[in-house]
């Protein structure tokens, strides 16, 4: 147990609390910062000196078409640095790896894409993702600031402490995975690991449909089912980082058997195989793009496909309803294939939810699509990387 | 969004907690204090001093034969005022009211309590838990510090905003409970309002079986099944104070058919009702006592008892094992009377968290049972008012 924060510790939160400001709402004059912040003038314009300093703001004066009829002295602007602090950013999904370079305040630099190769393992993934940040790398500016990366990878369990356990279907082993993207230049800085669930609720309650919301419940379809909570303004992570893994929850008791040795788990029930089981077309390729194209199917009539559509949708919301009485959410988001699932069976997911959650939990839950498309993982694995540089902006920035 | 604390937060919070760590540890030395909470020694003497002005510790010197042996001036131990700072705590239980004044450090210093009659509303209950409180008042020894008080309502659903919403079965109504029981001493003092699982699981995390758990499930069987649930060391009220309605998570889909107007709900399977009715007891008298007789007829060997009690371990298995797997906590403690049933059917819980739960996640969660028995919900409506005196003690205590 601590007692509160020493004279350092306030001006590195005030520091970090400023720069998370522009970071997330862009370009803001002193005089906003001032009264959102809660600080003096003297104070913000202090903070905003050592920002500059260091490389992660810039002050403007606005341009006076901007301030006409207002009287006296124009209130500073201060700007991230978009263009020249950065992260790498990391994905790797079912069937590609990708990487961006983003910028401060959450503007994607540059970009780059490969296949993932079938049965590649994530630690012979990162060879391909090293070679598509150094093509990037090639393009940064001078007097650049590159503060650390983030590794968004899908249908992981990672802990807390750094090793990274895996789920059985995917044949993954333990291993230090955000150490070994560590790049040549800027080794000091962390290469951060979250699952795809995590870093999206994390990317879409900083800057998409979860904006607002202290309490958020991300749904994401690639290789099995998994959330990325948020409970109170905090990620949902549990005793040992293991949690959210709503996948697994049992729905039907005696059900079809999971890979992870249950019978009936949610995701025997919303998954890509058991969609393509529904339709008629096990055996067949299952995988996202089978997913969407089954999707597409039923939208044009496709009898088989419809059914399919209907019954993933409605234990969608038998899973969903469980969560909501449990969690009381503001918000809950389709990610991954589930948002096709979602858009194309809402009024079944309503259903359930209405015959399934209490009442006042479900007046107040939204069911939402993610904001910001297939970026919101690249975008929350920069997250993590942002979030290290906003707990200490002097060390981790310069 | 706020940022660093200002001077007098600082304060604030330094002095809540010193306070805190007493409150928690009991007598704790000037030394000590220095060491655990990362502050200097003459800041701990003048937050100890503004403490001790207040009325809420004391200063002694350390006995001489504690410190046989030690060289240097004795360290001060710094005490809380538990026989004269308290607070005054309520619970709405089933089938009895209770009452308790609750002295700092969290020691029952006296306690009363009478039946519920059968139908009994809780804002009917009011007016006899407040005789309880005036019985007990007359023994309030002079220049006592009254810092407000707890109540703690089983099967309820709370608002954030005040409020009161609650469950369709019980008949309960909106209304301000808490403002109803004020008293006309310190009327100034909040009545803080909080359902029996919560307030037990703050209890049993403060001073019981979840201490050094930063994730906790705290399983409350009474009218319903409800949890107290903390997350990363924050309670888990979901958006509007709705969360931990684990009760009416769907377990059997087309089962019986739950007051709440779904089907299959968790605490059909698992409630006192469904007990009963196991056992071949449908009709007789169910609630507290009658689940209780139950168990122990299971124990001498009663057939019918036996059964019903290893079907209601299966379905409390298979919940707990939902549980574990989307919160990956640390512990999980069966209260009410789950206390009862777990204990005669651990094994079957524990095969079901076996079968169904994620190896990483089942082999970090403790099952346990309460601590603090009977007392968990006094200490937990308590709790809540000293937490309310800890965010400032000087404004709120005296």
């Amino acid at each position: 147990m601590r007692a509160g924060p020493s004279q350092e510790e306030i001006r590195r939160q005030n520091l970090g609390a400023l720069l998370r400001y522009v970071h997330i709402h862009g370009a803001t004059s002193r005089a906003e910062l001032t009264n959102e912040l809660g600080l003096n003038r003297s104070t913000i314009g202090a903070l905003t000196a050592d920002l500059a300093n260091a490389g992660l703001v810039t002050e403007r004066t606005p341009r006076e078409t901007a301030r006409a009829g207002r009287a006296g002295r124009p209130s500073l602007v201060v700007r991230p640095e978009s263009d020249r602090v950065y992260a790498y950013a990391y994905s790797i999904e079912v069937d590609r790896l990708r990487a961006a370079r983003i910028g401060l305040g959450g503007a994607v630099l540059d970009r780059r894409e490969a296949a993932r190769p079938p049965g590649l393992l994530p630690e012979d993934a990162l060879p391909l993702l090293a070679a598509l940040m150094k093509e990037m790398h090639h393009a940064v500016p001078a007097r650049s600031v590159y503060v650390g990366a983030g590794l968004a990878v899908c249908g992981m369990l990672l802990g807390d402490d750094g090793p990274v356990h895996v789920r059985p279907e995917t044949g993954w082993v333990d291993g230090p995975l955000g150490e070994a993207l560590t790049a040549d230049f800027g080794a000091d800085r962390p290469v951060l690991v979250g699952n795809a669930a995590d870093v999206c609720a994390v990317a879409e309650h900083a800057r998409g449909a979860a904006v607002g919301y202290d309490n958020v419940i991300y749904l994401h379809r690639d290789v099995g089912v998994d959330a990325g909570i948020i409970v109170g303004g905090r990620r949902l992570s549990g005793q040992g980082g293991f949690g959210g893994e709503v996948g697994h929850m049992v729905v039907r008791p005696g059900g079809r058997p999971c890979g992870c040795g249950s019978c009936g788990c949610w995701e025997t029930e919303i998954g890509e195989q058991a969609m393509m089981e529904a339709a008629g077309r096990a055996g067949g390729p299952s995988g996202r793009e089978a997913a969407l194209a089954l999707v597409e199917a039923a939208a044009r009539g496709d009898a088989g496909a419809q059914a399919a559509v209907r019954q993933v949708g409605d234990w969608l919301g038998f899973g969903v309803a469980n969560l909501v009485n449990v969690f009381n959410p503001g918000v809950v988001i389709f990610g991954g294939t589930l948002r096709d699932v979602y858009l194309a069976a809402a009024a079944r997911v309503r259903s359930r939810l209405n015959s399934m959650a209490l009442p006042a939990a479900r007046e107040q839950v939204r069911l939402r699509t993610p904001e910001l498309g297939d970026d919101a993982a690249l975008l929350g694995a920069a997250e993590l990387a942002f979030e290290h540089l906003l707990a200490d902006p002097l060390d981790a920035g310069t």
